[in-house]
């Protein structure tokens, strides 16, 4: 109860102090899409907060990876930035990317490195659970056909598990 | 004007959503001390939306160096996770981590690897802007003097620049 | 033919540019043990040049996992270095290291990154084919027990095959 | 003396050892170029040893970055492979890299994943000494004017120091 109205009051003060801040000189907000075919709708605040989904074409599943998105990014014309997916349908993962924006041949370009983490039982397994790499990221505003740009629904993974990927199916 | 709206309205669905879902199994909610002194101050809510404050001794300057923590947990008993540092002392600079927790000799651990970008002026640079490496830390719930758990207020790093983070004072 | 004759070339080249350089300040030579009592025992030329054998305690096979290790270190007192392992019993992997060594606590250490990159069928699967860890070795010398420092003999390897990496037993 | 003979008869059992090794399936012997220019000339004997020599157009010097490379290719149609680079250039700083060999579009490619190593002064200052980074490299056989695709002779780097690779200047 009470951590519930510490998270209402949080939600509401960053709400609250990103209308106090001066707008963001390049803002991230849109829709993305990587070298993957993997697709991201993000919105940012203008105090830096992305917030978003993020749905990745998965190889092994008949069913796209979806997740949820949190991150942010700097104030700067060429921003730097870093966000959160937390898979919905891979519950044991979470992958985190940062880098930087370009325009790059007339692009909006996202260049970035990330971490996947899959889950182990025990710390013994633990220097086998992170996995990393490289995605490039262009504006894309037609390649979103997520629900809203909001929060995916927890429906949205129902049918697929963490097993698919175990056996890393394609995600990033 | 309808993106702070819109912001809102993605804030209190967030708390909204979060107040429906079941309870985490283990919250990683509290402070956090990593091996080279820095704190962290986070709370996270029932859907696992990790918010927060983290802290740095910062060896070649007079001021700590702080940011703004937003993040992911996912709900298991060893839950995995990733956040996002927005640097406010070095506001060129990210930071992600990414990892899961254990109980390691009866201590609240978090093994996590972390990506470090700095900014830099054009995507010719792009190549040698992200540092690799890896944390451990240890809840420790006296160790965090920040204001209150919440959001580091802008005014924290004045006085800070970019240049002391481009020379590579300790931020992770 | 005359590759075989440039290979006798280059190692004799090898052999008689290491005898004319100046000593290293600090050598790596020796055995090496880790955090998951992998053993490495190297033998390090005037030049810098590293060649010698990696075993490791693998959790999900009756048999260690062994490589050979060639790389190179620098001449400082402190040194940098990195090396590769090319394992024998996981015939599809490659893992390469790098770091600095550390007087730490009276321990010679060696503070390491590590990459491990697996084989895959395609290049459409070669995002999902690379971790990233830590290790850390200190120098003792009682640890090895390969035969001789010198490269491992192919049929070290004879009864494990590359599937038992693919599930990611213990190699680094 | 005594560590110079087991140099000769390591170099020489290398040697011996290759020769008689079933001949690689597919070789990386020859000249790669990556994105950014860089050229590395290597021969590989018949037990996947990859030896030779890297140049790197550096941005901040008006002399190129040259280094030595050792490594490890496996035996496979598509090879895994992993090698080292010792900057002559930059005598504190080590390379490494791993990756596998795809042939794309029909242009024989090498996607890598790299850590870069830079020299701290102690172990404190440890966790910002890696950075992380992707290299595609192609087959180009053009592209290489190094001396004789063997060892770099330290010469090479006369007049250019580490000061100007702690600037990050372009070496990757």
């Amino acid at each position: 109860m009470d951590i519930k109205l510490l998270q209402l009051a949080l939600a509401i003060s960053l709400f609250v102090s990103s209308s106090s801040c001066v707008e963001l000189v390049t803002s991230l907000s849109g829709c993305w899409v990587n070298e993957l075919h993997s697709t991201m709708q993000i919105g940012v605040s203008d105090s830096g907060l992305i917030t978003g989904s993020y749905v990745s074409n998965v190889s092994g599943s008949t069913q796209p990876a979806k997740g949820n998105v949190t991150g942010y990014q700097q104030s700067l014309s060429n921003p730097t930035f870093g966000f959160v997916v937390k898979w919905i349908t891979a519950p044991g993962s979470v992958s985190v990317w940062t880098g930087q924006y370009f325009v790059i041949n007339e692009k909006e370009t996202l260049m970035t490195m990330w971490l996947l983490r899959r889950s182990v039982s025990t710390s013994e397994d633990n220097w086998g659970a992170t996995w990393t790499g490289m995605d490039v990221f262009h504006r894309n505003d037609k390649a979103c056909k997520h629900d809203d740009g909001g929060t995916v629904s927890p429906d949205a993974g129902s049918g697929t598990g963490p097993k698919e990927f175990e056996s890393l199916v394609r995600i990033p």
